[in-house]
This record gives C-alpha cells, sequence and structure tokens, in this order.
C-alpha cells in the first residue's frame, strides 16, 4: 500500500452497496463503520440472515481501532454480534443505538465482555491516528449521526443514512453549521447516502405527518390503530401527541415495538404524561373512541401483530368495521406482496384503511436529490463515494455531484469488495476484498454456502427422488428392484402409481446395460441420466435425483 | 335458482379478483367472460402458471354458450387452451385476442377443432336468450373491448381492461357514444375495472410517453434500446415514429416482440414504411446515432433479450456506453426485484438508463378515479359489482360508486368464487362455487395439489433427510445401522460429519427401546420425532425427515 493512502472498503453483499459496512482504511489505522444485516428475501430461502464477510478484518485485527455506528437500525448494526466474536475491538455507538446494541448483546450471552461506548454528538474519538466526531443528523430513528474522520490525508466524511428535516418531531435537525465548517476547513472525501437519488426535490418534513394524523386521530369514530417500525419513535411520538388533543389512551403492542418504546421512554427518546398509556388488557373498558393504538408489522411482517390482527389471529385485538387503520410505512422492495395482502385482509374485516397510496401517513427518512445537492455543496469534498443504495441510485447521485463541481475521475462507483486507494491527487480500484455475502441460518455455527442454496432452489422447484439400491458391492451388482422415495414432485396421491412403474422402468433399464461388475460412481450416474430423462418425459419436471446404495 | 335471478361469479384465485374469469348465469344461459392465466410469484416456486378452476361450468356444461374474451393480454386469454380442452364451446374474440388466440391454441396441437370467432365492435352475438354486444375500450394493447349483454334481467356491462384514452396512438377512444346510449336505456348491473381504483385523477394519455420518446431518441447521441411489453404495440408505433423523424432505423429483437410485431404490422395494428425495420444481423453496418432497438424484457424476466443484455450474454446486442435504454414499464407487483436488479446491470455497462421513476416513459392501461367516476356517471348502473383488483381496490372502487349514488346494498363486493345472485330487487350471495387456483406444472396432465406446493416450502427452507433402516419385518427388527442421505440441508463439506454423527445417535437411540417386535408406523413416527428433535439441537434447523424401510 502506497504511503499516505487511505483505503475505502464497502463491505457486504446483495444489499446496498457499503450500507451495511465501510472500512476506512489509512495504512496504519483502520476504522470500520456500522456493522449491520440485511434479511434475505422470498429468493433465498432458509437463510435467516446475511452478513458482511469481515476477512479483511481479521487479516489485519491487529490494525482495527474501533466499530463506530451512525444509528440503530438492524442493516447498521445487527452483525455486531456475529462480527465481535471474532473481532474483539471496541464499538462507539450513539445513545439509542447503544440502547438496542447492548438487548442485542445481552441476548447473546457469550458477548459480556464485549466493549460498547455511547458518545454524544460533538465528541472526539482517538482511534490510532485518526480522530472521529460525530453530528447529528435526521433519519427515521432519534439519534442518527453521521461521522467526520480526521485522518493523516484529509478530512473524511460519512453522512450515515440522513436527510435535512428542519421541522423534525424531537426539534433535533442535521447538523448543518457543522457540515458547513468541516466544508470550510476541506473535505477530502465525501461518502454520502444515495438511497434516494432518483427523488426530485425534497423529502418533506416529519410535520406533514403529524398533521395527518392530527386530522385522522381527531376526525375517527372508532379505534385508531397505526403500525410502523418499532424504532421509528418520533411516529410513536406523533401518535400520542395528536391522541393527547382528543383525549385518547394509547395502548402499544407488539413485542419489538413494547420493548422499543419502553427503552425510549426510559431514555428520554420518548414523552408520554402520567396515564396515557395503556395496556392492552385495560383496553375493554374505554370506549373505542378513546383508544389509539401503536403497533408493529407495517411492513406485512408474517408474525407481527398487525398481520394477525388483519388475519383475526391476534389474541387482544379483534379488527372491528368503523376501525381507522393507518399503515404508515412505505413497503421495503420485496415486501410489496406481503405489505399489499395485509391491507387487502384489513379491508375484508371492514376496516377503513390509510395507507401511503392514499394519504400522507408516511414520509422516509432518506434525502432526495436536492438535499443531496445541499450535502455536496456544503462539504465541497474532492473525491466522492456515493454510498447506501443499489447501483443505479449510486450512478445517478455520482452524476449529481460531477454537475455541481466534483471531477469526473473523482467520483467512484464501487461495488462491495471493492478496494479503493486514495492519495493525495488520485484515486483508483486496486483489488478486491472478501465481502460476502455470509448466510446465517439456524444455530450461529453453521454456515452456508451456495451449494446449499442451490439445492435448496432445485428442491423448491420439483422436488426430489431418493433410488434405494441393494448392492453387492464386490460384485458390483444389484440386488431386486430399487426402492424410491420422493417428496415435492408429484401429487401424493398419485404419486404412488408413478412411483412404481419408476421402480419397475428402473430395474429393467439397470438389468440391460449389466455386463459383469460396475463401479458405483458408474451406476451412480446412470441412474441419474436415464431418470432424469425418464422423469421429464412423463411429467416435465426435473426432480433431484439422489441414488444411494445399501451394501448387502 | 330463483327464477328470473342472475348469478354472477368470479373464478380464477390467487390474483385480481375477477380478473382471469368472470361467470354470468341467467339460469337458461351461461356466457362466460375471459379465460385468464396468472403467473406465479416466487413464493410458489416449481408452478409454471395457475389457471381457474372452472367445475361451475363443466357442472352446467349443456348451458354454457360461449367465452367472450376482452382483449388479448394473457390473464384473459391464457388458460384457453387448457380449458376448451375439456369445455367444449365457441370462443368470441377482438382482431388481435383472435390471432394471439390462434398462435397459443395451434402451439397446443389438440386443439385444432377449437371455434374461435374473431368479432367486430357493434356486432351483436346471439348466447341463447343472452345478446352481447361489444363496444371500443383504450387499454395497453390494441382492439380491448367492453361487452354489453342483455340479459332478460336487463342490461349487463362489463368494462374488460380500460381507460379513457383521447388521445390513443391508433386513434381509437373508448366508446363513450356507446356507453351513454346504454346508461340512456338504463343499466341493470355494471362490472367495472378496479385495477387503479387507489389512484386520483386521470391516467395520462399515450400521447405523453410519444413526446418522452421523440425528445429522447432525438436527442440520443448513440443507441436508444426501448424495452416495453410485446403486446404493447402503440408503444412500439411510437418508437417507429419518433424514430421515423429522426432517421433511424427500427430492430425489433426477443422472440415474443417479433412475432407479435409481425403478427401487428401484418393484421394492420402496426404501420411501419417499407425499409425502416432492420434485422439485427443489419445493425453492424450502420452508424450507432441511427439506430433504434425496440424488446422485450421491461418486467426483467430472466430470459428475455433485455436482462440478456443487461448482463452481457446476448448473442447479438452489446450494451455500450453510450446507449440509452429506455425501460418503458412499471414493474408488475412481485416483480420490483428483477426489474431493478435490471436497471442496476444496464447502469454497470455504462448505459443511460430512463425509466418511470425518472422520466415519462410509461403511462398504464388502467383507468384512475375520475376515470372511474366517469364510467359510473355514464352507465348510471342499478346493481355494481367491481372487478379487476384486489380486494381494496374493489373495497375503493365501491365506496366511490356509492359516493356517486348506487346504493349502498346494491354495490357488492365478492371474492373469486363467491355466487352473486341478484333479482330485480336486490342481490345477496347465495354460495360459493370451486374457483382455484389450479396450478399447471409441467405437462398438462399433472395437476397439482397443496401438498407437494407444502412439501417444496418445507425443502427450499431446510431440506430433507432420508433415513434408510435396513428391517426384519417379520421380527419387526432394524438390522445394523441407519444409512442417511440428504440434501439443502447443511454445508456438503461439513456435513458428512454431522451426518456421521447423526447414524451413530441414531443406532443408539433405536437400540432403546427395542423390546421385541415394533410396527414399522410405530417405527417410522420414532424416527421422525426423535430426529427432528436431535438436529434442531444440533443446528436449529427443521428439514423434512423421510425413514424407508428396506426389508431384508
Amino acid at each position: 500500500m502506497t504511503e499516505s493512502a487511505l483505503r475505502i472498503v464497502p463491505l457486504g453483499g446483495l444489499g446496498e452497496i457499503g450500507k451495511n459496512m465501510m472500512v476506512l482504511d489509512s495504512g496504519e489505522d483502520i476504522v470500520v463503520i456500522d456493522a449491520g444485516v440485511m434479511f434475505p428475501g422470498e429468493e433465498i430461502p432458509g437463510v435467516d440472515l446475511i452478513i458482511p464477510d469481515i476477512s479483511y478484518l481479521l487479516e489485519n485485527q491487529q490494525r482495527v481501532r474501533g466499530i463506530l455506528i451512525t444509528h440503530g437500525h438492524e442493516d447498521h448494526i445487527g452483525a455486531l454480534p456475529y462480527i465481535l466474536r471474532e473481532l474483539h475491538v471496541p464499538v462507539y455507538a450513539p445513545g439509542l443505538a447503544h440502547g438496542l446494541i447492548s438487548v442485542k448483546l445481552h441476548e447473546h450471552k457469550s458477548l459480556r465482555q464485549a466493549k460498547i461506548h455511547r458518545i454524544q454528538p460533538g465528541q472526539e474519538i482517538k482511534l490510532g491516528r485518526i480522530r472521529a466526531h460525530f453530528f447529528r443528523v435526521c433519519h427515521s430513528i432519534p439519534d442518527a449521526m453521521g461521522i467526520a474522520l480526521d485522518t493523516p490525508l484529509g478530512m473524511v466524511v460519512h453522512t450515515g443514512d440522513f436527510k435535512f428535516d428542519h421541522t423534525p418531531v424531537d426539534g433535533k435537525s442535521s447538523d448543518i453549521t457543522k457540515l458547513a465548517s468541516l466544508g470550510a476547513q476541506g473535505v477530502f472525501l465525501l461518502m454520502s447516502d444515495s438511497t434516494y437519488a432518483e427523488l426530485e426535490g425534497y423529502t418533506p418534513s416529519e410535520q406533514v405527518v403529524g398533521e395527518t394524523l392530527d386530522r385522522v386521530i381527531a376526525n375517527a369514530s372508532g379505534r385508531v390503530i397505526v403500525a410502523t417500525f418499532a424504532s421509528l419513535i418520533s411516529r410513536v411520538q406523533q401518535v400520542i401527541n395528536a391522541s393527547l388533543k382528543c383525549d385518547r389512551h394509547v395502548c402499544v403492542v407488539g413485542r419489538s415495538m413494547v420493548d422499543t418504546v419502553n427503552m425510549a421512554l426510559k431514555m428520554g427518546y420518548l414523552q408520554a404524561p402520567e396515564g396515557l398509556l395503556v395496556r392492552a388488557d385495560q383496553l375493554r373498558r374505554l370506549p373505542l373512541n378513546q383508544v389509539s393504538i401503536v403497533t408493529t408489522g407495517a411492513q406485512g411482517e408474517p408474525t407481527s401483530a398487525l398481520v394477525r390482527m388483519a388475519n383475526g389471529d391476534h389474541q387482544q385485538i379483534n379488527i372491528l368495521p368503523g376501525d381507522t387503520v393507518v399503515v404508515s410505512a412505505t413497503a421495503i422492495p420485496g415486501n410489496e406482496r406481503t405489505v399489499s395482502k395485509t391491507i387487502d385482509n384489513l379491508f375484508r374485516r371492514g376496516a377503513k384503511v390509510l395507507y401511503d397510496k392514499l394519504d400522507r401517513v408516511h414520509v422516509h427518512g432518506h434525502a432526495s436529490r436536492e438535499e443531496l445537492k445541499i450535502m455536496v455543496k456544503l462539504t465541497n469534498p474532492k473525491f466522492f463515494v456515493p454510498v447506501h443504495g443499489q447501483y443505479r441510485h449510486l450512478a445517478l447521485h455520482a452524476d449529481l455531484a460531477r454537475s455541481m463541481g466534483v471531477s469526473k475521475e473523482n467520483a467512484f462507483l464501487l461495488e462491495d469488495g471493492d478496494i479503493l486507494e486514495l492519495t493525495e491527487e488520485s484515486g483508483k480500484i486496486v483489488g478486491r476484498a472478501l465481502s460476502g455475502p455470509t448466510y446465517v441460518d439456524g444455530l450461529d455455527a453453521w454456515d452456508m454456502d451456495s451449494m446449499v442454496l442451490r439445492d435448496r432452489r432445485t428442491l423448491a422447484r420439483d422436488g426430489f427422488i431418493v433410488v434405494i439400491l441393494a448392492v453387492d458391492k464386490r460384485a458390483g451388482r444389484i440386488i431386486g428392484k430399487p426402492e424410491v422415495i420422493s417428496s415435492g414432485f408429484v401429487d401424493p396421491e398419485e404419486s404412488q402409481d408413478l412411483l412404481d412403474k419408476t421402480r419397475e422402468w428402473l430395474a429393467k433399464e439397470l438389468d440391460h446395460g449389466d455386463e459383469g461388475k460396475q463401479e458405483w460412481e458408474f451406476l451412480q450416474a446412470k441412474v441419474k441420466n436415464s431418470l432424469s430423462r425418464y422423469l421429464y418425459d412423463v411429467t416435465h419436471r426435473r426432480p433431484m435425483i439422489l441414488p444411494v446404495a445399501v451394501e448387502v
């Protein structure tokens, strides 16, 4: 590595580039920003979550000074329990993220020794020769931060997930002044959130959602049920505020929502006057028009409270005609189907349902194009690396920065795993690091490789058939008729006949070429090939075929 | 069934209600509207397509007078090859749909005897005592029709898929005059397209897309590649028109697009001057700025031309920096992920990509709320049944009709399979018909039941393990150690160790309770239960467990 160079390495995979983890390597010191997970979609069945590959960090463990967390969302903190097991470095996180991480690590008992430091905006953290300053940004969770890193090569600004909301619910705006002063001093590199680089204009303030909720809750004749993300504390605050104005009690339903609200109340991120909040078992004695309910399930998560209510199998809340349900979220890509199914089922139960297509019930947590321009303008960086987004978002964001004066060759489009090396004058991609995705399924000890996933996809498509052959291995001969067993292949009621025919056919087929001793490998291949053709002819399907020998 | 009653039965399932098939039953005569398919999403692996269950029609076959087709989209005609095999009735279809159905039936050779009649707008068709008139509507395929059915109980209007475009590309607007005259005579029942009942205002005219394409094609310095639906002939016409204006040749790429364009040219739905269209092998000798390409893949279909180009494995077209790619479509729900992956890959190849979030490159083919109001106002129906949409769309559409004077109890929200019985004065749901979904997988002869799908989902999640036991059935004893074989369960490299351990553990476990003869059913259950617990403890996964006895 060139002396006085800086390496930038996004790690992760399958998701948004640089979202789950960014690595800064000055040669002397390595600083990690965020350690998040991705949740796999329907196309990767049987995987619980996806974490970045941290080989690069493990290989350079003695130089890793710490992990800086920008905010408490799962895609920024969720991988910590897995990563800290191998990488023993301190973690620095803003208040709420610190609380959420502590709960998470407590659940993974082996990690009690982890060092998690709670940081304040403005606080300086020394990481070898790199000094980090956190500064406030607005996002869809309290206590979100951007990070300014003073490196030997110059100032690096990482925005974290951000937007510029000048009227946020908690009154804490993005720290424009800090950004301006960084820009005035000179910013070497800006890494900026690209999630909504497709969207013209400005992201509306949380205030507009507050106005909608005020109106909806004031005008509803029955209960109002608001579903949102458990971490979107400001939305919960808005429901509390609106409910207060029209003498409604607020009930929080859904385990993760209850946990987060309790933590937020205790830590002061959420304010509710004494007696306003009620438990679900206290609802029975309240008139319907004195009740607001805040709950989870805005993404149609199958076991969430809202989905259970929509399906009529929630233990405590039954959706009634006259209820107003507000789905205060936008479907995350991949969840569209489950969200729309949930909304349909709420309509089926006679509820009035408000969702993003019908009313201003949600604003997202990321900057739109005009805000991205403000960020570039304020920091006026020499080098620009768009992060957090699909490739198209990064490409549009890079074009945006170039249109504002960042020189064409100083804006870089990276993929996860790319190693970008910056010197004072220029930058180029000098190599690739292992970046992931690493699949976590079941017990953490079990790592997945793509072979298992490939098998699962085959099984999902056409099922399997196991052929059991009694083999006299010494003579290299099959004895008797093969047994077959299958699943996911054909209708169980009709399949017995097909399986019987298959046995007969296979017995005959194997008898044919029986000219003396045959190797098991040869027999195996023969069974696979001929059976595959036979079954395709009969059913037009291609099940997985597994021959197994039972020695006799 | 009450005399002088009319039954309305939507058939289908899993998709939009009443989209794939609507049944009208006057007691004497049955008329079917449309016979379409659904394509399953990622959550139903291994299923090719989904068709309605036509048991209701088969039970009353002698009264079924015909199938009326509104237009040539797959979700309205795709089930014909399967249905006509069992239901021998004439089909009536507008010109382009007639052409597409003929091609489809030709591919399914057994159906040469099917009677498919080409109809013209205004033409009267006698179906027993019911008389049908087709009338023009605008939609995203030429020759789309609504149907007015003169029944003993009164006039029934089915809109088909429609919008009111007053400046369509082919100049053929929705027949407002016919609708007004039907309304003046009195409409008993309106069944109207609800697909975009969520959208305020008017759906923009195709004209605005024409303007965008004119501008993009005129200003592009290199090739322009426009991807859209093969059936969206008007979009192809717009590319031809825009290319003509700036001396570009047009090349059609992608099998389904080439087929449809050729048919449309031959039938007169598409106009292109001599010499304008070129084959892909002629592109090489043309300058890049004299080439427009129209192709398939706007939905990210894995084997489509655009996806191949985006992945760099299309035989004839290589995406180059300087190319402009227009994705002229909106992702159909469920396709969001594949569409966005395709756009990302086009960006990766250096193309300039325009898609719905960035420019007005597509308008959809369905009416928005203001147009739905015009339809209700013109026809002024006594009864109203919203069709074509998810449940929420129907609910919103019913509310819209009620707000315009349809009485509350005369607007009906049906589910697929509901049998609505209307008399002169009122209506109610009197029962349920089998409605589907029926899954088609591989050879048509093979029907699927949900057991197979359930198995496939289990296999997709955690794979399987087959336990082979050598059993002396007479003595009811297991001989030797069990064999195990698995797939999709654990990493193949690590699995041998686990499988060996499992064999050992199972051998011991089965040895334990061995107190004399045991029934195979008992042994099977014992293996399943104890092995399930064991494997969950070790791996936190729940593979399918299949014990099989090999008699010795």
